[in-house]
């Protein structure tokens, strides 16, 4: 087969990869029929995490199992299946409590940008779908596997109550799935960060109430002039530099929280600074597995179409011009169809 | 009256000062029975914080209302009150939020360690007892005023439940009352980290389950030990350094807590460490105010003892031996009677 393979900065291929095989008795490999590429996935593509071999890229995914290890007990071939990032046993103790991207025995799962691939851990990471979706819902069974779970998360983690005034710093897909989670969970007010118009519209459509394109003091002064010299109640921190989350910080009032979600590069905190705030902190890989059956359902039910933030649709083996489009910003999202 | 203040490095005069008077109409005056030493006095007292110009010392208060200015109308003179380290206001939105030490109108309180005091925005400060209380129970009293309220915003910031395996770092009084009050809130197993017998003592009989010595990774590896490697599920920062903070976030479990109420002296976070612990963060001046009516009550009831703490009495005029005592870590800390 042929997937997706970083060499260096900008230099994605499309080439011959070895197929999946089962190694693990708890493995099992899936057959692709949409795949994606992620905001994340821009880190090594810039060169800001130094790639230092070629990589198989990819770590979103769903789709049909094709076959499973001898271990396997929880889903079966012919199956429609979604699962996370990480892999996860799902019976360790952090995975009891809903902390499965921190699972004991925790594997990363890679070369999803191709037709199949192979999943660690089964059982503890895969979530069948009762039957097989349509294929206009694909986009949004795909979303599940990363952005939709980890807006979801960045929400949870800063503690979005009904009523609540939300300030989401960031207008990726995770930030704008961070807006319909706000919105799921009952968020009076909904205040975007985004310069953007194409995102604006999307962020609107996701339920913002408001949108703030400034930035720095000019932002934070905008968010008190929004709140009556308050701050949020919650913020979701969905990029991860130092200016974003010194951002979201100081959007919170004190007692506030942060959720943050985007893998910080380069953020340092002072401790002391962050004391006087008085504003709580959560964040991390999200652990999609725990909100994988909650999310699977309201997709089915046509509540939540997170599929929206696919703006770009190509084939898989223009996978490089996704990258591109998604590096200068002219796509939110890529969808690729092996 | 003669009170004490600080003048550079350990060097603590006890020395004549102008009596307090009402300047504000929402002021009071009150007279302090007792008065102590706090163990955040001992960073401009060791020069970490720096001195530029003499300072009256002391923010722990509670005492007899003598005068009142002419706005105040929820105390009077001839009340027993306590109030918080920061006067606030009690009505501003941070304050109903529960964070009084965020006040818009916050202002620190100094010169407790004096026969009388000036108390700002008295109406919302100060907390008044049904009665006057007998002569031993003025040091648990004294202590709601501080050091116990912080403990308990520890506990309460590290979201200790019924069942929880807490884990306190620092044995100082604040240290030992986030014991106390993690016992309080039903916490099944309680680990203090201390090195020093006085308080490893004090510790059990505020109801701590197991003491660890050792800190660094060793301190690490013990708790992982204890907890069969999983991790706590709540962790009290009690100190403030960046050893104690580390220390403090290495013994949470994943989707654990961290309360921290040291104030934070060259502490700094890397993002990225503290995204992939999976620790949650909060903590600040604690919000004593928010505590005093339940901490009130359980003192009347004779259900906490926090006043234990105090393991040196001396007369105010001795301040400066009561700094030594506790600089030297021969007292927790030193009750002063005027």
């Amino acid at each position: 087969m042929k997937g997706a393979v970083l060499y260096g900065p900008r230099d994605v291929r499309f080439e011959a990869r070895a197929d999946p095989t089962i190694i693990e008795p708890s493995d099992a490999i899936i057959r692709l029929p949409v795949t994606c590429i992620c905001g994340s996935d821009l880190w090594p593509y810039r060169g800001v995490n130094p790639v230092t071999q070629p990589v198989p890229m990819g770590h979103e995914y769903c789709g049909i199992v094709e076959e499973i290890g001898g271990a396997v007990t929880s889903v079966r071939p012919g199956q429609f299946v979604i699962g996370s990032f990480f892999a996860s046993d799902n019976t360790c103790p952090h995975c009891h409590a809903g902390y499965q991207t921190s699972c004991q025995r925790r594997e990363g799962v890679v070369g999803a940008q191709a037709p199949r691939m192979r999943v660690p851990l089964a059982d503890g990471t895969l979530v069948a779908t009762k039957d097989a979706p349509p294929d206009d819902l694909l986009p949004s069974f795909l979303a599940l596997s990363d952005v939709m779970g980890t807006g979801w998360f960045a929400a949870d983690a800063a503690g979005v109550k009904p009523g609540a005034t939300v300030v989401v710093v960031g207008d990726g897909a995770v930030g704008l799935l961070g807006v319909l989670s706000a919105r799921q969970m009952g968020a009076a007010r909904i205040i975007a960060m985004s310069r953007h118009e194409t995102r604006q519209a999307l962020a609107r459509e996701f339920g913002a109430t408001d949108i703030v394109t400034e930035r720095g003091d000019d932002g934070v002064a905008r968010i008190k002039d929004l709140t009556k010299g308050v701050g949020a109640d919650s913020v979701l921190e969905c990029v991860g530099t130092q200016e974003s989350m010194q951002q979201a910080i100081r959007a919170a009032r004190p007692g506030g929280s942060v959720g943050y979600v985007g893998v910080p590069h380069g953020v340092a905190l002072d401790g002391q600074a962050l004391f006087f705030t008085h504003v709580r902190l959560h964040g991390g890989p999200a652990p999609v597995r725990r909100y994988l059956p909650h999310l699977i359902d309201l997709v089915w039910k046509g509540t939540i179409n997170p599929g929206r933030v696919f703006d770009l649709t190509l084939p898989l083996d223009r996978v490089a011009d996704g990258y591109r489009a998604m590096d200068e910003r002219r796509a939110i999202k890529t969808l690729l169809r092996p």
